[in-house]
Order: structure tokens, then C-alpha cells, then sequence
């Protein structure tokens, strides 16, 4: 591979710091594509927009790359990069964030940047979600530039099937505090909702999710044990979403 | 457990008729309530709603039912539902659907339904997801409606761990046609997009997401195969999208 094709996109919307910080450190390794959100889209999982149309707008932004922001969603902006803007070429590898706040743990499920580098490893893309544990606009990304600087280097190397997933997560440390990479698996936890009830300047009532995360399982295993330790969590993940264990336990059921 | 409370919603918004034939199953059983978006949500994945209010309308739509639409997401619903409307309450069950349309295969990913049940079985709650394979306003759920009751039946049986989650799906026949069930695994797929471009009335152009499914392993353990050949399919999930075989085949890289 000499000179690889590399998609950044997030959700976190293409004017963030976190993306910039990571354009930086793809364009050291080959030609630079982003397809981004034009707005923050934190929070919206996998979703994907089918009840209205999508534009995209080329953006001048990011010194000598190709910058497209879209109205969509993050899985969207992978989809119109797939099929429309990259569509006779092959993208080696897809890099999502760097996201400002965690994607550890149950968050991959909520997770923008997490679904669109899946969406990218469904069609066989190898593909890297990042996540600094800073939800700050102003987030410092100096040491999540070093490792994801290694871990791309990492996953362009890798030789075997395509649509490799990693859920990267970064502890807010500098450089010199983190300890390394972790290879793991996700963490239990979840949050545990607390909605602001309140009401409009009408006297209706509205709610607005809000909450805090809860640590279940973070055994020295997981990314949450990892993160909490200094170390990078990567947790290799995939969509296949089936519980094998559960097959076992119900298939006396297929006498229904 | 005397009479259970069951949790019903969607994604095909609280006026479809996959709802309504879902609710009439559960009535059977015990308590329902419904918390379901005001409005179609397919394709929201796991979105939720973390930048503006969402408000609750009660609405007297079913006989002797309580029922409520948000105007969030399909997971804000089951948020609402466990943290709001039935804070103080033990949900037994939580179904959602019945979808119009599939939700076999990778569609679990992008199920507004599927995701909605996960959110329950998340926080420990049993839950199902019921799609027939018809995507019309008006298909006929009347097969659809006896396998939801054989397995609601055998949910509210299992004495084993709560957050189960089922994955099922309904062919299109009718009931003398479909075989029985089969417990299974989720075959693999993917959406072969071809985004419509065409130009809005100020000559803008625009792209609106469309395709076609297309199945890539549909093996006898999966749910593709069950479903074609005339199964119901039920594949048991979970949230931990842990790789645990890619763990291994990089751990090496814990050096760098």
C-alpha cells in the first residue's frame, strides 16, 4: 500500500477541535477524505436518515484536504462517502473522533463515532473509533494524537480480513502518565437517568435526558479497568449482536 | 408473578397498526402500558435525544390501556417509561413492535424497534422485538400475533437472569404456512446502497437514502435461512459488541 486512502469523519460535527487533531495525524500517512456531520450529532447511535434528503457541502477548511460536511447523520456521512464521493476508489481504513468525552464501556451503543466507523467496517473497511475523556470544547489532544498515531500505524500493517473494529479510548493524562495500550473487552456499566423536568415559557411540561454513568463491571479485563489505570483501552468490537450463550439456553423453545 | 406489567413500544409511532396488534397480544397477560414515539422513527438506531426537551402526550387511543407518545425517540420512550411514567414500578416485560418490515440480520443494527428493546434489556429488563416481514401500513398481523403470544408466554416463563432480548422476525404467510420457530444466530448482510440524487425546486441537489438487502451468509443456523424457509426466527442478543476473538489476535500490540 503506498500511499493509503484514509476517511475521517465524526460526530462531533466538522468544525470540532477533535477532528482536526486527528485529520492532522491521518495526513501523515496518505490522502486525507472527510465527510463529517455539519452540526454536533452526539448521541445519535446508528441512526440513519430515510424520511428526508441529505445535502452535502465541500468545505474549505482543513489546509490541502478533500472536506465535505453533510446534514446527516454520522452513519450517513460514511454511506455518502462510500457511495457517492469515494465511489470508484478503495478507502483502506476509516477513522472516527477523535470524540470529546468517552465512548467506553456500554457507550459504543450511543455512540455517533462509534456507529459510523462500524458502518465502515460493515462494508469491510477496517476502521477506528477515538475518544478523549474530556467532553471540553477546548480538549487537549496532544497525547490522543501520539497513540492514535500508533494505532493507525498498527492497523494499516494489519494483514488480515478487512472490517476490523476498534473502540479506542483515551484517558484525559498527559503523555508522560499514560502507561500504554490495552487490548480488552467492554466494560458493564450504564446510566442512570436522571430527566430535568421543567416547563416552557408556555407552562407545558417538558423533560431533557440527563444522568450520570454507573460502573458495573471493571474488572482488569475491560476497557473501564484500563482507562481508570492510565492506559488506552482499545476494545475490538463487531455487529454481530447475537448472545450464542442465550441460543443455547433457549433452543428447547424451537418445539413452540 | 400474579399479573405482570408489560412495557410496550416502537418505531412505527403509536398510531401504526403493528402497535396496536402488539398490544392486544399483551393484554392477555397483564398490565400494559404504552410509551411510544409520536411520530415514525424507522432507521433511528440506538439515537437518543440529548439537545432538546422532549415532551409526553397522554393519549386514549386504546380501550383500557394507558398509553403515552413522546416525541423523542424510540429509546427515549423506554427511558421515559423506566425513569418517568413507571418510576416507581417493576416492568416484567417490555415488547416492542410489531415492526412493519424486517429486522433479521445486520437491520438489528439500524431497528429503531430492536433498539428500543435493548434499551429495556439494558437495564435488566426482558424484552422482544416483533417485525413481520411486510413493510405496508396495512399488513395483515394476524400469524404474527399468535407466535408473539407463544413467545411472550415463554419470556414470562423464564425464571433465568433478566435483560434478556430477542431478535424475532415474522415471515410473510399465514399461519398454516409458517413451520414453527427456530432460535438462531444473525445471518450476515448488508444494505447495497443507491442514494437517489436529484435536484430540489431551486435546483440544489440533493441525496435520498435507498437500496436493497442483500444476504451474504444465510446458513442454516441463521436467521435468514429460518425466515426463508418459512421459520419464525428468534435470535437472542446483547449489547456487549466485544470481538473476544480480535482481543486475541491483538494483544501483541499491548507493547507499544
Amino acid at each position: 500500500m503506498s500511499k493509503p486512502l484514509i476517511l475521517v469523519t465524526n460526530d462531533d460535527g466538522i468544525e470540532s477541535k477533535g477532528i482536526r487533531s486527528l485529520i492532522e495525524v491521518a495526513q501523515k500517512f496518505g490522502e486525507v477524505v472527510v465527510v463529517a456531520p455539519d452540526s454536533p450529532q452526539s448521541g445519535q447511535g446508528h441512526a440513519i436518515t430515510l424520511t428526508s434528503p441529505i445535502r452535502i457541502l465541500e468545505r474549505n477548511i482543513f489546509k490541502d484536504i478533500k472536506a465535505y460536511e453533510c446534514t446527516g447523520t454520522p452513519v450517513d456521512s460514511v454511506k455518502l462517502a462510500k457511495n457517492i464521493l469515494l465511489k470508484d476508489r478503495t478507502i483502506d481504513l476509516c477513522v472516527s473522533g477523535i470524540n470529546h468525552g468517552s465512548n467506553a464501556s456500554l457507550n459504543i451503543i450511543y455512540s455517533g463515532t462509534m456507529s459510523a466507523a462500524m458502518e465502515a467496517s460493515i462494508e469491510g473497511i477496517n476502521a477506528i473509533g477515538f475518544s478523549l475523556l474530556d467532553y471540553s470544547r477546548d480538549a487537549d489532544f496532544d497525547a490522543s494524537k501520539i497513540f492514535a498515531e500508533k494505532l493507525i500505524t498498527s492497523m494499516l500493517d494489519h494483514k488480515g480480513a478487512g472490517g476490523q473494529l476498534w473502540n479506542v479510548n483515551i484517558p484525559k493524562l498527559n503523555k508522560e502518565q499514560i502507561k500504554g495500550i490495552k487490548f480488552c473487552k467492554q466494560g458493564i456499566g450504564g446510566w442512570k437517568e436522571d430527566f430535568k423536568i421543567s416547563k416552557d415559557p408556555r407552562g407545558d411540561t417538558y423533560y431533557w435526558l440527563a444522568g450520570a454513568f454507573e460502573e458495573k463491571d471493571n474488572a482488569i479485563d475491560t476497557d473501564l479497568w484500563a482507562l481508570e489505570n492510565g492506559y488506552v483501552s482499545v476494545v475490538p468490537s463487531h455487529h454481530d449482536l447475537t448472545d450464542y450463550q442465550a441460543i443455547k439456553t433457549f433452543t428447547y423453545l424451537n418445539t413452540l
